[in-house]
């Protein structure tokens, strides 16, 4: 069994509600953050809830992760996007963790806005998890307890400025712009039963109806179950916090081929940072003023449906 | 006028209280967060706060930062650092930035455990900084104005699992192992008057006696009021969030010159890797069992004193 579960404002209150086709029903309560509705809540009631129900079309859908979360990340962890940036996906030997500051997170629906210091804004359609419960110490989990320890799923574009993230090195700055980072439309829970859907949901981003990134989960190179139980000898988690998985090939991005990266670890630093720059000036595929991306993750027999992200990128205001 | 301020547990309560020689004045009312004490007292109000006290010595001193805080850190920020690091600090075109786990926050004095992954802990003193109000949007931070955004300050060992984070690229996961992140013992609150003290605070780390890291705040290559200017355009802060400011010079890490970096780039990835950890096997200066790590910062006049860190290294238990 699997539910979709939105926050949305409704009557100037923000509220949870359980969607059915184009009706929500309100969840009773109140709920400030994701990890509170999700240690307040369980599926089996979710899914029982029954009550006058809403349009959707009445209601604005808010992030279902709030942001007092933590936004951890995942990079370089689809094969063919591997493979494209140079690397070998079978001799990768660690998982690339980093962080998003988690007041990037918005709306799915939102508008990304390209701050006018930055010339390369690339997107990434990634798979989120949104954990379950907290996490104080080293645990071992499986594809059999991942559903103890992950509630459920989302769509997360990880918006990037390219020229801040990649000459400056750490990614964190580039990756952190304010709306950098749609979570939703909604939460789909998952569990014991419906959790192996992960393993194979169908990720596709388009720009202005153009295919960009069409790849499965299938893909993964570091699987959730294997990511959570290296981070937990890491770091805490709390009930809600979210990880994004990582993105498909297919970005605007071009990653020079391993020899040309040699060649550039010779030149001068600002030398290589200009030469860097001047081929991204040439790729076609960066977002512009206007631009809309569609981003969809769903099970090729559509029963688990994360719905769809519409963002329309705006040039920051003077 | 400066003023530390402790936080602390005592009869199985956390409180927080004003420091005065060895005597503590608990800080009537509860503040659950670092957040909570800034926005709910005021430097003149604790200055004047007068009654029972505490001697020092019988209470368990906490972090004054709370683990529900951001913990934002700049990399290669001294003049001298920057330069064994192989980069020219007049050169440098951008202010490096990544994130720590806040869960790796602890008290000043905890041991650091090492965990048996790790074959290079090394240490990092830092100037912290405690932000005194939430920072929404973009602003203008000068010196003139610096206290209003800033309460205080604080000491940070920004401990570094050196194996996990140079050859994985990404910061996050070898700065973020528990304990990793020892902020105290106290936090100087700073008003207009005394703020100018961040310009020149003389930072001291010793291992087992051994002065390792010595230097003056005065070379910080970004400071703070351009720092959190730049950061207000990209993201939020709360009050209480912590800025650390970089390390001088004198880690243990080891780094190529520029020279051997551009010859280490022809290698095949394992290759490069695997020599830059035979370097890094024969620096003694990498952090052992039972090693005593001293961190002090304060004014050459006294008037401004962070206290002193002492952190024991313990091996991780199997």
């Amino acid at each position: 069994m699997s539910l979709n579960i939105a926050r949305f404002e409704y009557q100037g209150r923000v509220r949870w509600g359980v969607m059915r086709g184009s009706q929500i029903t309100p969840v009773p309560g109140e709920f400030a953050t994701t990890g509170d509705f999700i240690r307040g809540t369980s599926l089996a009631e979710l899914a029982a809830l029954e009550g006058n129900t809403l349009e959707q079309s009445a209601v604005k859908l808010l992030s279902p992760v709030t942001q007092n979360q933590q936004f951890v990340c995942q990079g370089a962890n689809y094969r063919q996007h591997m493979i494209e940036s140079g690397m070998d996906p079978d001799e990768k030997t660690y998982n690339m963790i980093f962080t998003k500051a988690s007041s990037c997170i918005v709306a799915a629906d939102s508008d990304v806005i390209k701050p006018r210091i930055v010339q390369f804004l690339d997107y990434e359609i990634e798979l989120g998890l949104v954990l379950r419960k907290a996490i104080k110490g080293a645990v071992t989990i499986t594809d059999k307890n991942l559903h103890e320890y992950v509630a459920g799923a989302v769509i997360v574009n990880d918006y990037s400025a390219r020229d801040v993230q990649i000459p400056q090195m750490q990614f964190y700055k580039g990756k952190s712009f304010r709306t950098f980072g749609p979570v939703g439309p909604w939460l789909t829970l998952l569990d014991a039963s419906s959790i192996t859907a992960l393993k194979n949901l169908q990720l596709k981003l388009t720009v202005n109806g153009e295919v960009r990134q069409q790849d499965s989960s299938a893909n993964l190179v570091f699987g959730p179950a294997e990511t959570l139980t290296e981070l937990s000898t890491v770091q805490d988690f709390e009930a809600g916090d979210l990880l994004a998985t990582g993105t498909p090939a297919g970005c605007a991005l071009s990653i020079p081929s391993q020899f040309k990266q040699k060649i550039g670890a010779l030149l001068p630093e600002k030398t290589k940072w200009d030469l860097f720059l001047k081929v991204q000036s040439q790729r076609k595929q960066y977002l512009r003023n206007g631009d809309l991306v569609e981003a969809s993750i769903r099970s090729a027999d559509g029963k688990i449906d994360l719905g769809v992200q519409r963002n329309r990128v705006v040039v920051e205001a003077l």
